[in-house]
């Protein structure tokens, strides 16, 4: 065993802008083995996820950078290769956090098994995961969402838009997607079952959108920012609620916009229309709910009244590509790396 | 009984910036007689606040605005002169809003009675109404503040800020006002017991307040907004909450400001530190709880825990010019006009 190689990609830069693949740097060195007390984790998906961009940066965010030369982070869901722990076997699933690379060792802490007779195994990763746990929480906490209600959500057919479209829709609301592309637009509706789904690529896409909410919005699921922002916000009803996902647009700006300074108009506008805007970050506020968000979707998983797409890539080599398509509009479903085969 | 004059303010136009004495007119017109089933009422006290400069505007608010040549709309509190209505008799005293005008006529509807033994009928207007009201909920079900969490409150003599930092005392606070001047700050201090008050004329405003707060904001009760807002949102920290009660810096704005946008840097805050960001008008969002308010409220100011400052002026003609000392920085405590002298 001790001629394993660890293939592993590596922060070699910080991005300016747009990340690009020569910031990460793809390095094979000699797989650590464990020691007593300690497993050896073999990686079998890894997930990619916008807010990897975050820890790319040294600006302040809410989470530390990864350091230059260090591996970049990631959940993964890996395999045991071989056990010093005596609470796992060889061949074990477990969800893991080893990052962008083949091999990690844990001591057994913050390992959650995997029961894979029960669920596809990379489904951690997404709608039974921290993805699907983002949008339920979000959706259902923050956002309160009631049957009639108009909710609208940005990328749509992404692996949090498309799980809040779809939890939406069981709750009674009318749910309106935002996407790019015909292609995604009619997966949203046909799909998704989404009630309409507008194009964002779109000239007229503010007035397409004004025309979906004749009702306003009541829901907005913010997880894309900009533009998509600025034709959501004059649509907001009164008592509208925001939970504040993300802001996909945004992470590679090097730059505020120009003006005039919009700030005090919307804080304005939350004071006038009595609107409650709310950000998340899903483990930090929700960790004691996993249990009623896993028992729940599982449920509608095995009743298909939630669909769930993967987009999945393979080889560890083509992360850093596939990276960049969260960001370029290229990514259709929750991305996922095979890094390797299973066992 | 026929020959009483009613003198009443009108709006007599809409202000371009901050709203000045001319946009008034005094007019004396005669009174109104009830039928049967009306009520003639006398206003003793009328309340001067800022949301009145948003309906002296025709831009979208939550309300609609004042028409032109209209009395200028407020809450009163009046005695009645005259009832041909069944539940009121002559020289009771309610609560009403019968706007810039000695006298109004009403059916009923709306009026609420006030025991002048109980309370100075004034109160009504302020402690004891939707100015107490409004900073009991705001800070209370919006601001969530735990002992030993630092709330910061802009306006911190202003009739809302300086409750809502005594009830933050009362929560065990770490409670930093924010006021103009130094007599302002040596009253938050002195008599409301605030730990802090920073004056915002000072030069180094900014950097005082982030002194003060060096354990960051958790609770910061926004009533202010412009360069106070500037101050504090870098100091927020993790899981901060904002109630949105006002933005009385911007009420005369005419203009948004120079760029750049910082609005995608706010949503990107609120995301990022996981902040609650909420606006509220009081009675729409909490009349159900104004009477757990009025109770709780009664016992703190029996018992000295909140002291309650009052700015009288007297005479229906000096409205005007006092309403402007709400947003020029001159006003010091809850402002009413003595419009007439108790039967």
């Amino acid at each position: 065993m001790n001629t394993l190689m660890n293939r592993r990609l590596v922060l070699a830069s910080r991005p300016e802008g747009m990340s690009i693949a020569s910031d990460f740097r793809l390095e094979t060195v000699a797989t650590p083995m464990p020691t007593d007390g300690e497993v050896l984790l073999r990686s079998v998906y890894l997930s990619l996820d916008p807010y990897m961009r975050g820890r790319m940066s040294d600006k302040a965010s809410y989470a530390d950078p990864v350091a230059i030369n260090d591996v970049m982070v990631g959940a993964t869901v890996c395999q045991v290769v071989e056990s010093k722990h005596a609470d796992f076997v060889k061949g074990e699933w477990v969800l893991a956090y080893t990052g962008w690379q083949d091999y990690g060792i844990s001591n057994g802490e913050g390992l959650i098994k995997i029961d894979a007779n029960v669920m596809q195994p990379s489904y951690a990763l997404g709608i039974l995961g921290m993805t699907g746990f983002t949008a339920y929480m979000g959706l259902l906490d923050i956002g309160q969402p009631k049957a009639g209600e108009t909710l609208v959500v940005a990328a749509a057919t992404g692996a949090v838009g498309a799980t809040v479209g779809q939890i939406g829709k069981i709750k009674g609301c009318r749910v309106v997607g935002i996407a790019g592309g015909a292609e995604k637009c009619a997966y949203a509706k046909q799909t998704l079952g989404f009630d309409e789904c507008i194009d964002h690529l779109a000239d007229d896409f503010a007035e397409q959108l004004a025309q979906a909410c004749d009702n306003g919005i009541d829901v907005y699921f913010e997880n894309v920012g900009g533009k998509v922002f600025d034709a959501v916000l004059p649509l907001l009803n009164t008592g509208a609620r925001i939970p504040v996902c993300g802001l996909i647009s945004q992470y590679n700006a090097t730059a505020l916009p120009d003006g005039p300074d919009r700030m005090s108009m919307l804080v304005a506008t939350l004071l006038i229309k009595r609107i409650k805007m709310q950000g998340f970050i899903i483990f930090d506020d929700y960790a004691p709910r996993y249990n009623e968000f896993a028992q729940q979707m599982a449920t509608w998983l095995a009743s298909g009244e939630i669909k769930y797409r993967e987009d999945k890539v393979t080889g560890l080599e083509n992360a850093p590509e596939a990276f960049l398509t969260l960001f370029n509009g290229k990514n259709f479903g929750k991305l996922v790396v095979q890094v390797n085969q299973p066992l």
